[in-house]
């Protein structure tokens, strides 16, 4: 593999002429690859090649090990310039040109539009801009968390820069110091919409000084010698402030060595038609095996295998349940905060930590407090900077570590969802725990009451869903999801709440009780219906139960779904089998548990009458109890329901 | 109303006299409401005091018409301190103080714990932090356009300028010379966590002079004449450089003004209990009337009526429907682009302009190209800066325009869910047409496939979401929304299509077809059971229901549910009634169509067999016909799936 070491003072002649060959070699594979899908960048590709080029030469790794836990990483955030990427990759022996060349953007093939890493060597699939720097400060934090030698670079593209979440990534790289983190940036002064200056000024260079960070300008990015030196000065840390991350902003040509490519911001994303590729592949002085591929094209049906990088979940020791006894009264935030320090207990003593916690100015809220006390240099303070957390926490969460984020559901859903959405498609292992969820939130009225939470997390396929009912279920979800791989949410209220019992009088999630996704709790049983719920509103379902049978010689059943998703469906179905079923949730009503329970009854064709309690328009300032009682999701407002639909006669026998 | 000339050189000793009474009756004001509400953010309201009061002794403003067009305009971004902004509008007679202290935080009250409209001077609800520059921006460019000389101010706090979003809006207040857009910032060195240079350093001066604009320090911003000469800089334009906004930082004290809680980043989020608030206000050598305030509170059930600010729509002429004929093969994107550019010509000739365009970097691609040739004056590049644009686009519809705002739905929806839910609390009459939408946008692959648009918005209360099955509808949509109050998402596809005909063969969507929101189109009849459909999969249903009745005899009615929120339920209802219905669409599966549709059916309890088709994984990078055909939603797939149903049983007769 070709190489070159940064211990030299400049590159011999030799390499330079390797190097061109190198990059003779790629240009003609972003021509090729392009023209042949029809589709893609070749533009900006262009534009990065030199950049991306003697990056990998420089680069601590192994093209036969694309896992090497040593490796350094490189994260390209603007995953559209994917045909010069995969042409680097093939260049160093990751990938096979022919593959690239002929599969590109075709459904089944590896060789996705923006990169993805069912590439070998790529470490992070993105497409959407402004999230690769969160990426390299989640890697690069990650790395140093293990004592990693390991350096990180961020491939950024000079439009993207506009995106406010790389202000907010600016400032972690700083507060938590990761001077082997670096962000080159492809200054080519064009994006879609023309001239960035015109589209949207930015001085660049000032943002990134006043956020501390050494920048460092490459003249012309298409100078195999200038970028070297540049990389040289940032490896040997010649930067002003050697504690914090550094900046490449190398000046760049869109469609750079294709004479009449040059400067066009048209070639952004669009590609050359077959006479033109053949004009610029002679212009390079290279072969044009267009026509031959195009048929090879057309009659390929079996696509590459696409590479699995391993995606290995830290052994985490789940401890022992805590049970809280009936007499107790407490927040379902403070059973969180208790698990998680007892994991942290169990799990972070050794060399280096398993868990990691990250907030965004709510620790004391979201019960974080004492993870952080317990392991200060294990939790994160994320700031005010909910898009970078997110995205950083997910990105370090591939680093070896069970990371959980918490804050309210508002600021770790409603805010980030794309940021979650870009996680999940990445194989993170979140463990995104949402506190001060619903009307439950109260006083701090519509903008913090996130009732949507449901509504959003379930278009993540890889998430799932889970709301205890109580503090002693609570503790038993924390603990599963600690030591179970991939993306869960787990959400919670605001308010202190008793515990759960069952018919006996003992703490119902205690003892036995073990957590099972997709399992579903018969809190009591009944024969004239079923209440669903979940959360909070479980304690007003058992006591709507209670006085329907009392008074009203009403026997409910009461189903506590804590596994949103998955959903328990045959419990859904069996509960369904009373004939009368409703759903009462602190979410929005159109879009929570009810509208799940309803796929299930619809697709089932289950005869059953059906009613839907839960959120019917923006919360008001107040008082929680308050709020349910207007939304009739108290117990009184359940009871009240189930005697109307006994008087419309919904309700059997 | 007290008022002081920013004409004055400086205070003089009688305006400082009466300020220093406005200030001890407003701290008393935030004294009692907090306390007596038992929630609520007393230390910033007190850090912010000084600089509300002042700002607002120098305002061009109206307390008895707050809705006067030439008012000045004052947004709260830090939304929590609600008890210094009730305060102080109570001082200048907006509202009155004895409702403000004894409602604060109930339900069923104006004044909710975050800012909310319903008071009367309050201009935009807050609480989410981070949105409201953009706001101020929004609103700085509808004054602009409009021609008012009226100045907009931004109240936001230190720890929020952490968001990222505050780095977009500065870049677009500069692009569009926003120099009537003043930013004055508490710094006041607190946050949550506290400290801000622990939590999150930064540099806050120093950014916002690498984004171009004036600062302006205030050394003691509980000094009124140094406040007051930092606003009179600023309105006599004696900064760098007059073209560009301008931000005050004035260094403050959490707590001000009471010597045991100055300081204390406690006070953030906690209140005085009564014997504190009794030591306070004896402190400040005030009167204590808690003990009666509180009896009162107790008894209290009627709220002080809410103010309703007037919600003008713009009065537009929607035009005559442009019908292509069956011969045309287009995109909904052009379509779209067709009629804006048709509005633009019969709404924006006036003196001012009624409708305003707005994209991120996407202009050809979502086809506002026309409308921005048409109108260059009314068509902002917002860059690729999704947050800010989305809030932005929001207020300045708000200011008496109708504001189309398109991107990709990954760009407009999924990133910017919170921004388009604070938009739609804010009741804006927001026209989000989002392009490039579903597995239709193809190669592009997962990052940028938006399947989950109808799963997100349907979150939204105020938003309706209507996806044209053709051109023709487009046109009839895009007017309808045009010319109607509130909030609309439209969505459409990337690919090409024909036109949809009646049974006829004429367009089904043309002649006297009208659009009408919660009106299903029943494109075709059948007995044996009905498709329902949207967006670019009514195509295939539609041939899909050609070739059953064809070759298989089975009679397919097809329904097209263009109108998604509000949804046809009768038509729903009308389609069980076949006892056999299939949902069939580019959307997730749990999130989209189908589920609206099931839950209808749950409800009703219909006696109907149904299955869904939709998307069940994150899709691949490919042309987006294979990509349909993988997901069973190709014409093929929808006929394989009614013949297996109906081997199945599941058809009648």
């Amino acid at each position: 593999m070709f190489s070159i070491s940064l211990q030299q003072r400049s590159l011999t002649d030799a390499q330079r002429e390797t190097l061109h060959q190198m990059w003779l070699r790629c240009m003609r594979r972003i021509i090729l690859s392009t023209t042949l899908a029809g589709s893609g960048h070749p533009g900006g590709s262009m534009s990065s090649l030199h950049l991306v080029l003697m990056l990998y030469c420089t680069l601590e790794h192994r093209p036969d090990d694309p896992c090497w836990p040593e490796r350094d990483r490189v994260v390209v955030s603007m995953g559209h310039i994917s045909p010069c990427v995969y042409s680097v990759l093939a260049e160093f022996g990751y990938t096979p040109e022919d593959n690239f060349i002929l599969e590109f953007r075709q459904a089944g093939s590896s060789y996705a539009g923006h990169v993805e890493c069912c590439v070998p060597g790529v470490e992070w699939n993105t497409g959407n801009l402004g999230q690769g720097l969160s990426v390299g400060a989640g890697m690069a934090l990650g790395l140093k968390l293990r004592g990693s030698r390991a350096s990180t670079f961020v491939l950024m593209g000079d439009g993207e820069q506009q995106k406010g979440q790389i202000a907010e990534a600016r400032r972690f790289a700083v507060k938590y110091e990761l001077n082997d983190l670096c962000c080159v940036i492809d200054r080519n002064h064009l994006q879609i919409g023309g001239d960035t200056d015109s589209v949207m000024p930015q001085e660049i260079e000032a943002e990134y000084a006043a956020s501390q960070w050494n920048t460092i300008r490459v003249g012309d990015g298409h100078n195999f010698d200038e970028i070297f030196q540049a990389l040289r000065q940032v490896r040997s840390s010649e930067v002003d402030d050697p504690r914090y991350p550094s900046v490449i902003i190398a000046e760049t040509v869109m469609g750079k060595g294709v004479s009449f490519m040059e400067n066009k911001a048209k070639y952004h994303g669009s590609t050359l038609k077959d006479d033109e590729a053949a004009a610029a592949l002679k212009e390079l002085g290279l072969d044009n095996p267009l026509p031959a591929l195009r048929g090879r094209r057309k009659t390929l049906r079996v696509f590459h295998a696409p590479f699995c990088p391993a995606l290995d979940h830290s052994k985490i020791e789940p401890g022992q349940p805590k049970t809280y006894a009936m007499d107790v009264t407490t927040d379902c935030r403070s059973a969180y905060g208790a698990a998680l320090e007892d994991l942290a207990r169990l799990n972070n003593a050794g060399e280096h930590p398993r868990i990691l916690g990250f907030s965004c100015d709510l620790e004391g809220s979201v019960k974080m407090d004492a993870f952080h006390r317990q392991n200060p240099g294990c939790f994160f303070e994320g700031g005010i900077q909910e898009h970078n957390t997110a995205t950083l926490a997910g990105a370090a969460s591939k680093e070896g570590f069970v990371v959980f984020f918490s804050t309210f559901g508002v600021f770790g859903v409603s805010e980030v969802y794309n940021q979650q959405r870009l996680n999940d498609i990445n194989h993170t292992h979140l463990k995104l725990v949402c506190t001060h969820l619903g009307l439950d939130v109260g006083e701090d009225g519509q903008t913090h009451q996130c009732i949507d939470y449901i509504g959003l997390v379930q278009n993540l396929y890889g998430f799932s869903i889970f709301m205890p009912a109580d503090p002693n279920q609570t503790d038993r979800i924390v603990r599963h999801v600690a030591s179970h791989p991939g993306n869960h949410f787990v959400g919670m209220g605001r308010s202190k709440m008793g515990i759960i019992s069952d018919e006996s009088g003992k703490p119902f999630f205690g003892g036995d009780y073990r957590f099972v996704p997709g399992k579903a709790d018969w809190l009591r049983r009944g024969g004239h219906g079923a209440i669903l719920s979940c959360g909070p509103v479980v304690h007003n379902a058992l006591r709507a139960r209670e006085e329907l049978a009392a008074r009203h010689g009403i026997e409910m059943s009461v189903l506590n779904l804590a596994s949103i998703k998955p959903l328990d469906a045959d419990a859904v179905l069996e509960a369904a089998g009373t004939g009368f079923v409703i759903t009462a949730e602190d979410h929005h009503i159109d879009t929570g548990l009810g509208a799940r329970v309803s796929t299930v009854l619809a697709e089932a064709g289950a005869a059953c009458r059906m009613i839907r309690l839960g959120v019917r328009s923006y919360g008001l300032s107040g008082h929680p109890e308050v709020l349910y009682r207007l939304e009739g999701l108290d117990a009184e407002g359940i009871v009240k329901t189930v005697l109307q639909a006994r008087s419309d006669g919904r309700i059997r026998g």
